[in-house]
């Protein structure tokens, strides 16, 4: 997507340790018309799929999620990273491990909000190594649900993540994918 | 908004504690398209006042956060709660008492996104004690900006914090205030 690619050389921050941040737009602060621009050109991608959910981890992936939602015009369920009073009853968990906090978390989604009934589109802000997305393949497996595909606003394609999940045959649609960012930002040239 | 009291009164479950579980529409899974519209309501509720940017925390803020800035047509800033590589820099933090998970917490925003200039909208899903609301204050304070008002989807009237606000000069809208659980649910009568 050429507007997101335009954002991001203007507006992100490539940061010590090849962290790219990203704040002003779609992470801790949100274009919000933009993101509902990017919900806009994911249902576009998926053009003829049918998809019964969106899922994605808070807290990051819920404003893009949340346009995805809106446009596909379904609902839209996010895995909470613990059990909280608010989540109770029967649960899906899968484990994720984090490179950016070199820790591993538990992601957690009533058994209410899922069923093998279910046709997921999986989303998240960020696509790096994959592992946010192998836990929801894993929590979509739990609910004997159909992954339709993934989708991210930026993906990090020299990390692997999404090159992997595409060889595993997952359809993988990222909006920007940054192929390096140590001489300059670039971009993967997509369709 | 009659349309969220029927959807409370309709989907809502009332959990030992006196907790309103709304999971399966506002929180966990989000009904975005109805969200949209509760994203319209607090544009008509602030008419006239000028907003510039939209102020909530996560997680599970941001949904109803991110409808309420598509309405106003202006950014939106979630602030985290705790420090992250992805949040560098000077940071505005306020410390946050959770009746729910019965710990504080830090709530935190990069100063690089509020400034002297703006004129917040503090958003919640749901106002209780109002503690969430007083961080975002808190953080208004500290970079100067104004709080033109504060909005929730469900305040909970009887735990007091919305009237504690109220009492004070803030314009507090809420699009349901529930008065009582113990004997069915009660709403207090809005304009």
């Amino acid at each position: 997507m050429r507007e997101l690619e335009e954002k991001i050389a203007r507006e992100g921050k490539v940061l010590p340790g090849n962290v790219l941040k990203v704040g002003s737009f779609l992470n801790q602060q949100i274009d919000t018309a933009f993101t509902m621009r990017m919900g806009e050109e994911v249902k576009r991608l998926f053009e003829g799929r049918e998809i019964t959910k969106v899922l994605t981890v808070e807290a990051s992936g819920i404003a893009f999620a949340f346009a995805v939602s809106v446009s596909l015009g379904v609902p839209m369920v996010f895995a909470k990273k613990h059990a909280s009073a608010n989540v109770s009853g029967d649960l899906y968990t899968a484990s994720v491990y984090s490179y950016t906090h070199k820790t591993s978390y538990e992601i957690v989604v009533s058994k209410d909000y899922i069923s093998s009934e279910d046709k997921l589109l999986l989303v998240d802000d960020f696509l790096a190594n994959g592992n946010a997305l192998k836990g929801m393949i894993e929590i979509a497996n739990q609910a004997g649900a159909e992954v339709v595909g993934c989708s991210s606003a930026i993906e990090k394609g020299y990390q692997g993540g999404g090159d992997e999940l595409r060889a595993r045959g997952y359809k993988v649609e990222s909006l920007a994918i940054v192929e390096s960012m140590e001489n300059g930002l670039v971009f993967r040239t997509q369709k």
